[in-house]
């Protein structure tokens, strides 16, 4: 299976992007983890960007804060399909990020999720590795059908204590 | 070759819609265009949604304006990748599109592209497509360098033209 | 008397949502309470609400928050009158769940009250079913007198308190 | 059958208001229509208010822009249901008739449509008029349908004429 | 001298609107407090402002939150200058409040200061009965140079210490 | 009776700011208009403002866009009530010049009218005037009752032509 | 004299760019203008910005729309001072390119300037290379006189024909 | 060297200004700090900026928060460089200092960096004084690699302990 890179801009991201890595473990998705600045390493986000298809992966997200440029940083140097996940920082309540995050020029596009959205990130990234793997739909379909019975069970519960 | 699907909520899409098909058509991508609302035929929404993996699809484009809900409604019912085109109406300047379409809850991601970037949709979907498909990654990537060779162009043309 | 129903698309917003719970009280309407997700059990969601004004429910609440779908499904699948509750989250201080709520295209309207706005959602639920009960609505009218009193108390102790 | 009040903060929002009326006659729903303004004319908009459901109203539909009061004014003084109608003006998009609108205090709600959503305030009000009358319930479930019946259709000319 | 008042729209604003009193007492200003609501007490807010000029008040300041409609409340009813103070509340962080306030349509200005500013609102008030009052006027120019000098102070103090 | 000066920033907000004219001459306030930028002529502007008082105004209304300062700046200099009537720009829709011009830090307060909301900035200044003029008082309050019989007039005209 | 670079993103920029020429033809300011893309050409606005100190520019100005990468993927590459002017696009009225533009994260900082401020770019360039050069600091005071001499040639006008 | 002047408009903004005096310190950029309000102290403001240049400074720093016109008020004395840093305070979330700082008329540019962002200020400062000065240029650079090694240290212990 092709692997999924995730790319945060600074460690300090890390408490919201690691939410991607439990996702990637129920779907046993192999996956690479890296620190990488649009803006203070640019040539090494370039470098692994230009390489990251032929290196095996399939997918990268792309995860930043503030004027986020890191998504399309990493998308102007690959065709794989990138996933932007827009972080929250200290102001404006993470709408910086989104925008910046969002709204590529033509030619570009970046798949972008919500804000601090690290495990919709993966899901994606999974169900875009899924488009060509059956087993894999299967499984995602699977735990679609275990998260529905969650609800539902909560439904009881909540249905059974509240009512008049 | 996968197909594509391309669903607006509202025939008055198109003009934006529409800009996806010469994308497709330059890749030569299959692709099938339908008007789906997930509120006035949310049962027809789902039955594409359901059937749209075993119909030979490999990605679903959606396309709606105000409270966008049809990307969403259409990745609650397939683990295919959805990509949400959150369409400008006659009020918020298109945020209220945006939001709708871009903050899903975990579990149902929406790979969200710029307000009115149909353009940006299908190249999203040609990347996902090409993640198997080495043949139409050279062709992005060749795609790619015309449009940078198009960007050169013009810088020849007004560095030669406006200076002191 | 009529039932109403309120759904939430997450047990998380039961905080919220439990607040319309003592005014349903305070006027013995009849009501029922479940979490069904407009993302992740659609099915229910759809089945519920078609069944609802034959199940002797005459108004639904609903809320959720983000990308807030949840009212605007259940709207898509009854004509009876479907209250929406934008739930603040984590970021965008719950303008995204209050566009997603209340911009429905035309032919779906969703009633919006103001986010977090459960007690509100359930004093509008009561008016509604008072339309055609005048016990209720007499009801209304005198808990309204009661807090119009409970301003005035609050402006004799603290007219008498602060002055020059 | 009860009648639907349509009360307007200034006759130039006739534009936008007048949707709604196309709505009262395809369901044959009484109505009135008025302009009353929460600023200029409080004492009629209150006197209009107190007397509205003695006077067989059901349901009444306010219009406004800027600080929209007038919704909020009326409710104040009815516990009839009132739909408030968020009117786009010269600037802010339609943002602060929205939240003068939408984010009513405890106690007394504002059922809130889309910004210009005229024609679905209407919709709203026959779904109020209609929970105790089931021959309403019935024109409204057939209009959807027509409504559905008519997005099919355009599926069909536009999903024969676009794909590859 | 002419007095001033101040209503706020529910109790819990007083944290907020208490701030101005200090500034009544440094300038010696008669003034009132009450709370009524636009909503829940409209017929109080209505006499209150109707006959505050004859009762010997120079300017009204109203202080609401959310749907802030108090301050243009009052001003339909009376022709004294009226100063809004929008107030923060728990979601939008004033936006709300504020759009409410500020937005009047013409003919009933309601002269707003910043979220929450009620010292402002109380310098604004000192300031409209200072027009005819040459000796408030001189006391209000005393106080700017005060403020004036206290900069300075911590001017002096920062500036000896940080630099190099 | 004392004066009101008009200042604008730039000569490109006379269409707007001339709405006041009328209102000054409806009620035969003297007025005087000047352009001065707080950015372009800061000398002037600050030499305007500290001998207004004595110059025999009673009320500064101040008129610009984008990061609208002139407000500010001019009650930075004088204890007068100064009126700030935020100009809509090309861009952001009036919002920046709103919050420039409203959100003034403790001390110096500026009385904030509607965007592009020149008409209210007389009638504020008016009623500032009329605060020890109670023939102005009168003058105004005739004034609310021609605007309310305007309103009414639409009303009767409206309300006989669309019903059913 | 060092020279400026004004680099825009696309050559459709170039009707808000070219207001800038102005400037620099007015100071005898050297200049040169290129189309460089940080996603179409992130290679070549790399190679600009990485040598454009060795080549003689004192100053670059990057102009773009949307999520406006550009000034932050030069500045990335130099450490000249970076000047952005966030381009207003079809949708969002200009805050998308303002946040991507001003919201730098630590270290790599841009000067930004208004929504489509091209001028205020090139009189900001001009003032950096003043900083070392008398005389362009002497010309631009010259130049910010007869600014206020015009606005003052307004006011007389203005002031002689508004007036009651 | 020629100095920096920073400048904030309330000794309450220090904890967030005086993260640029580490950036000074490492670069041995000789600074002074002050404390003068736009609005408490305009004199102060207007002498310390006109003088700026003859007094040896190269650039100013100026930090205010709400109606932010600190920064615009020195630029309007002055033809040093001014950047701004816009400081979020108790509501809007910094937008409206990000607003009042950044969309400056034209002919009187401020340098607007990231909202609270005091350490790019510094930065900005430190390159415009390197325009001239190819030691501090140097330095820059190295300061810059450090950076990156930095984030590549990070990228080496996190990509060490993440993957699957």
């Amino acid at each position: 299976m092709k692997k999924v890179a995730v790319i945060m801009g600074s460690d300090s991201d890390l408490p919201v992007v690691s939410k991607a890595f439990d996702v990637f473990k129920e779907f046993s998705i192999p996956f690479e983890v890296h620190v990488y600045s649009a803006h203070r390493t640019p040539v090494e986000a370039k470098a692994f960007s230009e390489s990251a298809a032929e290196n095996g992966f399939g997918a990268i997200i792309a995860a930043a804060g503030m004027a986020a440029h890191l998504a399309g940083a990493i998308a102007a140097n690959t065709v794989l399909p990138v996933i932007g996940i827009p972080v929250k920082s200290a102001s404006l309540d993470g709408l910086d990020a989104l925008l910046s995050t969002v709204m590529m020029p033509s030619g570009i596009p970046v798949a972008t999720v919500a804000i601090d959205g690290a495990k919709n990130a993966a899901y994606l990234a999974a169900q875009i590795l899924a488009v060509e793997d059956s087993d894999l739909q299967r499984k995602l379909l699977f735990s679609r059908k275990a998260a529905a019975e969650n609800v539902l069970k909560k439904d009881a519960e909540i249905s059974a204590k509240y009512h008049l």
